[in-house]
């Protein structure tokens, strides 16, 4: 059992994973546009109430990227005005890390759906631009002029768009993802195009 | 009068161009949410039956982003397969010269639109995705790799979204918006944070 305090934090990631789950599910069998909001409350335990209080609508189930998501609150907000690229690698590692395996394997599933739907499809766009922003006002100290905040706001948003190139999944070992994930972040840091080694840092 | 051979494609430009502007003049007249088809259709001169075909739904009207298909279209295939970076620079370039003020000025204010409208800004975020996708394809030659494919797709989502960050004003002078377009698409290939000067080539 959790300790009290962590208690209702915890609840509530429980919900939210349980529902996520059951909409993949639900969506897996039938096609995301048969699915309705009370079926996936029955298979997730929770009530319709709870499902619209946390997640507004069927697609915003399926909507927010939990790993951005995560990333963003993960980011330090004082090593990011500092060294963005560090509190970057450092909050996806931490976040990839702290995913067990069907957590990768309920994200591998929801990005499978999302792909194919193309109600879904815009929806998730925009969340990862909304991550992207995220990340950007933790990045960006408040007396950065123009280019440097543009130089973030890319940066911010070329990761979102890298890490969510980096397929999903749950039997590939650990290690061999969040090396991938980093190497996304240094993709977007430091461009596609430029010559690998040559501005990698390490 | 344009010549015989290019008038079908100049009237369904400019019957789109009509569109456009009835839509983005009523919505800041009524909010988007307000404007009708018919009502667009009436101001742009063209059927309601024209409408649907062009763009299928109002949103839609306002989903492509006319700037990067007209990059897409432009792109040089071969020169993208040797050189993708010089192929997007020639594109970017000579879109942004075809575009006469009032293009760049429904541009502006299709955008301001846009990011105030979260249904559109959803749809206008997988518009990017897509052209995106076409740039990439463009891109990439057939035998390429799966490392060499997922760098030019990274370059073409970078790209996209570095050109989406170029402000849109048309009474900047031309040279002067080209060189940001230029500097956006260089920031794609070779990241945000490198060195100013040490990638750009120039």
């Amino acid at each position: 059992m959790p300790p009290p305090q962590g208690r209702r934090a915890s609840n509530e990631a429980r919900k939210r994973r349980a529902a996520r789950r059951a909409a993949v599910e639900l969506s897996e069998e039938h096609g995301f546009g048969a699915v309705l909001m009370p079926a996936i409350a029955e298979r997730a335990g929770v009530s319709e109430r709870t499902l619209f209080r946390m997640f507004g609508t069927k697609a915003g189930i399926f909507w927010h990227d939990p790993f951005l998501e995560r990333v963003a609150t993960r980011l330090d907000e004082d090593t990011a005005r500092e060294d963005p690229l560090r509190a970057v690698l450092e909050a996806v590692e931490a976040t990839a890390r702290a995913m067990d395996h069907e957590d990768r394997d309920l994200e591998r599933r929801r990005r499978a759906l999302v792909v194919a739907e193309p109600e879904l499809l815009g929806v998730g766009a925009r969340s990862v631009m909304v991550s992207g922003r995220e990340l950007t006002e933790r990045m960006t100290p408040p007396d950065a002029d123009d280019a440097e905040r543009l130089r973030l706001t890319l940066f911010a948003a070329f990761a979102a768009a890298a890490l969510g190139a980096v397929p999903v999944d749950p039997d590939e070992p650990e290690e061999q993802w969040v090396a991938a994930l980093s190497a996304a972040v240094r993709v977007a840091a430091f461009g596609p195009l430029s010559e690998p080694g040559a501005t990698s840092g390490r």
